[in-house]
């Protein structure tokens, strides 16, 4: 057996094995508060997101052929079947790529997995507990399996959080299950035919299948295993398995090593705002500038933006059209934060993106490389008439891994998003059911606060 | 602009605006026969393996979640809503892998898109034209995606019938939807997030899902991209789009050339026995020697198999145990050709291998090699004590491109897997609806017709 054979030995069936002896006794308090802390911003996102167009054609289509109204739609009305319910609750919670962002990987690591565990535990009994178990075991496949192939898998072209979330559903939904190893392997085999998603679909509705297909595929991958349909010996290191065929060197230890003793989650962050990551520096200085009384943008001649070469190479858009343009300029960024002292979902909508005085400020942004800068940082100088000029420098932006979002914070995430879709969702009842979920008899309970009101 | 660049300029609108430009007047009446050819293949192998453990256990699980029980699922007595009868009826056309074959990808063809139209033709009324149309058009896009990433996409670990399939499907259904040039593009795009399926699955039930998965949610693409569901704008040859992300080398030729003018589903091809191909001539020649009177098999000593080498590599398997195995064993081929004189499912089926007497009569098996033969031309000599032997040459076997099934043949293969599974259901009016669709108002109304009857 040659290094690479050894490396991959038994891959799937010791992951799935982990996964089937996992107990909640075994996850440490800090793990178990992160999952509550990503569930507040699934949540959150999700209501911002229920009323995207993409949601409501989905729901409109598919609605035709749903089964029973057994699982609740966040944010909105109707109820639907518990795959449908799954696959709708996916798409609001990643449609605007507000939800939380996995280090390394960047994997959006809850839209996949947490809809499915929600869906299924609306029509069979699970624990708080036993769902956040799951849960917490969901993230970890599917963050172990995005490590193992980055930054390969995304470079060549596959959307990560939805060819690895479909497995980080169908581990979660095992373990609510209680699938033994065997029927675990099977789950992750079932989810292995299952896996897709191509990055080309980013920025058009077609990326919003792929990422509610991981949250159903994987809840179908696993309820079919429960009832013995079974998958390939090696879904994941198998000469044809998953690593290989979608990983450029995937390296296998990634998979197993550490298992039960380092926690992927712990490496989640959620964002503040809506936008590209190497945003966050530049609008938290441009919120702080709004406030400062001297600013007077009448008087503004042009914004310079210091900071790392990539926050120009992925920033630099000048002329956006839409909010999805909106999320990831620069210029539509500055604009908004320096004149409406917000950057919420509303000011990078389609609406907002209209204003005409926002694309005549971000005409005056400029950038300026500066290597020693780190992503989190930016320094921005707003020249106004006369030679004046106001700075504001930011070191470690908020949402970043040093100064990640309080639990307050992320509550108020949840609100605002609340409030912005206007489901009617009364956000205090479900924030609480979140925090104590631990403690619940019946996880399913906490849905219907996540209801839309009208 | 490059060559690269220049070749693959427009390729998805290009495609696009064929497929939904088409009409069935432009169908050569070669083609036409061919469609229906291939369908009646289809409802033959559906028939054969709609009482496979892998179907039973997907309806069983999924029909929990089911809609409006407005499809039939082939050869069952449920009936379920259209996506989920999509899935089933392409499981079953495909589970034994005893379907059709197109011959540069081996892709089979028929089982992704035909369960996606006719699930839909049961809901919307679609005549018998209108559906065969657009079966051909589906058809010819998921093999002239494959023709464009084969044969490197397969030897990656692509499932190819699954990974083009989808394609296909949406094509087919955004056909008959009527579906402009914009939105046909935009089910392509929603197809390309949903595209999926593993090598590494094949033999095991995961294979079926991805399969099913292919004919479902190629549907699911068309209905919602003919509500403004919007997809990318280069789903086939985007830089991070589907044929550069799963071909190693696309001929990004393959899409457009001779579109209209060269027919795909010209080159497909139907097994007579539910075998590798390459066993084709073998079973051929022992089911001719079966029939001599000399032949007696407590005398055998060893029996050769002279034939092109890649017979001996891809079916030398001495010791099978799954009716799965046994499709592609020379040892079980030759011996339950020999001893039983027939070669249907029954005789690749798991009860059947366990009959000591075929492991017996298999080990007396041997290969040579011979470069000169084609892949569809075998020897085999039986040699019996006393230096005696009967030999039997096949130079094409039955299924080959030059002796293709004749139409009877098809209608015989679905009257004996009618059979097979027990259906119930009544072939003959089933093979009459086949062979008359393209005079029918209503294609939906023939899939009462092979329905269960148990």
């Amino acid at each position: 057996m040659n290094v690479q054979a050894a490396a991959s030995a038994r891959i799937s069936a010791r992951l799935a094995e982990f996964l089937s002896a996992a107990r909640w006794e075994d996850i440490p308090s800090e793990v178990r508060h992160e999952a509550k802390r990503s569930l507040m911003n699934f949540f959150a996102t999700s209501l911002g997101g229920c009323r995207d167009a993409a949601i409501e054609t989905a729901s409109a289509v598919l609605g035709r052929f749903a089964g029973s109204a057994a699982a609740t739609v966040i944010g909105r009305c109707e109820r639907s079947d518990l795959l449908n319910a799954a696959f709708l609750n996916a798409m609001s919670a990643n449609v605007f790529d507000f939800d939380d962002t996995h280090a390394r990987t960047i994997i959006h690591p809850t839209a996949p997995v947490a809809p499915a565990l929600f869906a299924l535990a609306e029509s069979s009994r699970l624990s708080g507990r036993q769902l956040l178990l799951a849960f917490v075991l969901g993230v970890e496949t599917e963050c172990r399996l995005g490590n193992a192939i980055s930054p390969g898998h995304y470079k060549r072209g596959w959307h990560i959080t939805s060819t690895c979330g479909v497995f980080g559903a169908a581990a979660a939904v095992g373990s609510t299950l209680g699938l033994d190893g065997e029927r675990m392997k099977w789950a992750l085999g079932n989810a292995s035919a299952q896996s897709s998603g191509l990055i080309e679909t980013l920025g058009s509705m077609s990326k919003s299948i792929s990422v509610g297909n991981a949250a159903r595929n994987g809840l179908v991958s696993a309820l079919l295993a429960e009832r013995d349909f079974s998958g390939p010996d090696q879904p994941l290191e198998g000469a044809r398995g998953f690593l290989r065929v979608t990983g450029e060197h995937p390296d296998f230890s990634c998979i197993t090593q550490g298992l039960g003793e380092h926690w992927e989650i712990l490496s989640n962050a959620y964002k503040p705002y809506p936008c590209g990551v190497v945003l966050n520096p530049v609008i938290e200085a441009c919120l702080a500038l709004y406030k400062n009384p001297q600013l007077s943008i009448a008087e503004v001649e042009r914004i310079e933006l210091v900071g790392h070469p990539l926050l120009r190479e992925r920033t630099d858009r000048a002329q956006v059209k839409t909010g999805r343009e909106a999320q990831v300029s620069a210029q539509h960024s500055v604009a908004v934060a320096l004149l409406r002292g917000r950057a919420g979902l509303a000011e990078f909508s389609d609406e907002c993106v209209a204003d005409a005085a926002l694309r005549s400020l971000g005409g005056k942004v400029g950038f300026v490389d500066d290597e020693s800068y780190a992503v989190e940082s930016a320094r921005v100088t707003v020249h106004m008439r006369g030679s004046r000029s106001l700075s504001w420098f930011v070191d470690q932006a908020r949402g970043s891994s040093a100064r990640p979002l309080s639990d307050a914070d992320l509550e108020g995430k949840l609100k605002d998003l609340a409030q912005y879709a206007a489901s009617g969702c009364d956000p205090e009842p479900l924030i609480e059911a979140i925090w104590s979920l631990d403690r619940a008899d019946d996880a399913g309970s906490l849905m219907p606060l996540a209801a839309g009101r009208r």
